[in-house]
């Protein structure tokens, strides 16, 4: 049973689609008309939050579920909840400026790690054991 | 044993595998060379369909694995096909221009919506009966 | 226990990393402001490298976990070594030039077609069993 996992999953899956849906918003916003994914800076800097919201989701969630199942729901569950604090971060810093997104990259950054570390460090533990 | 959601899942993948052969496809069609992901507008349709298939597979796929877990294999596969049929509407929408994607787009966002709630409801309704 | 495809899923994910390292160097070494994602043909593979990659995830994780779980982990892991050698290979063709990039692509196409093929397979046989 993984349900605090299972409450960080479902939370940072709604902060994705949430970012989706400003691509939507800017889209309209700035007049750049599907299929153009650029055009105008101010949309490319919406659309390069959610694309790369994109890009780590495959690293944060299969980190996040085996972290959960080789050491802790909850520590899981509480590293995944740090990754969603640090992609708002990065998408309200990348809102305002290119340079404001590092904070917020490095907080979701250091929560990722901290979670594919600790599977590294699980199964290794779990294979000498056996 | 999630049979069904399984199969659900292999079915979506070979779908997206599809719509990665026909960016292939564009590509020498419409002359775009790589690493170009722009530069004629019926490629860059073509480009969208596969890129806003990737952008879904990652709500879609823990959605309806979470749903399938907590509350039903058969439920989760359905709408899983629907989300299929949903993603085969949009593609076809798309290639004959960007206002037709909207049907094809709001079906596998209902079915997304259907097992993500799903999944809220089943993770809450075993933690509050536990 | 799939501890073999855990740790060739933790490696398949440090790898796919080290491809968005590339990308925020090659940012810098080309003049590529974010959130600009064009206009220098070097960085444009090594962006297409990282994105290509990204791409393939949703079908390759799903596919080796499935495979793992219905057949064998350990041919799981080996078909999972291949995909990395394969994406290894393509990443390092593409830095070249596009038309290097095929026989990496090839390799790691194959491995998940295994991977895919050995789900499939593996499913139908288990409820055909049942």
């Amino acid at each position: 049973m993984f349900h605090y996992t299972t409450i960080a999953t479902l939370l940072a899956l709604m902060f994705y689609f949430y970012t989706s849906v400003q691509v939507a918003r800017a889209r309209m916003l700035y007049g750049v008309k599907a299929p153009a994914i650029s055009g105008h800076p101010d949309f490319e800097r919406v659309f390069r939050v959610q694309a790369n919201t994109l890009e780590w989701l495959p690293i944060f969630l299969p980190s996040l579920w085996l972290f959960a199942y080789y050491l802790s729901d909850a520590f899981a569950a509480a590293a995944g909840a740090v990754w969603i604090i640090g992609r708002i971060l990065y998408m309200l810093g990348y809102a305002e400026a290119p340079e404001k997104r590092g904070l917020g990259f490095a907080v979701q950054m250091v929560a990722t790690a901290f979670l594919w570390g600790g599977s590294v460090y699980g199964v290794v533990h779990q294979m000498l054991g056996a």
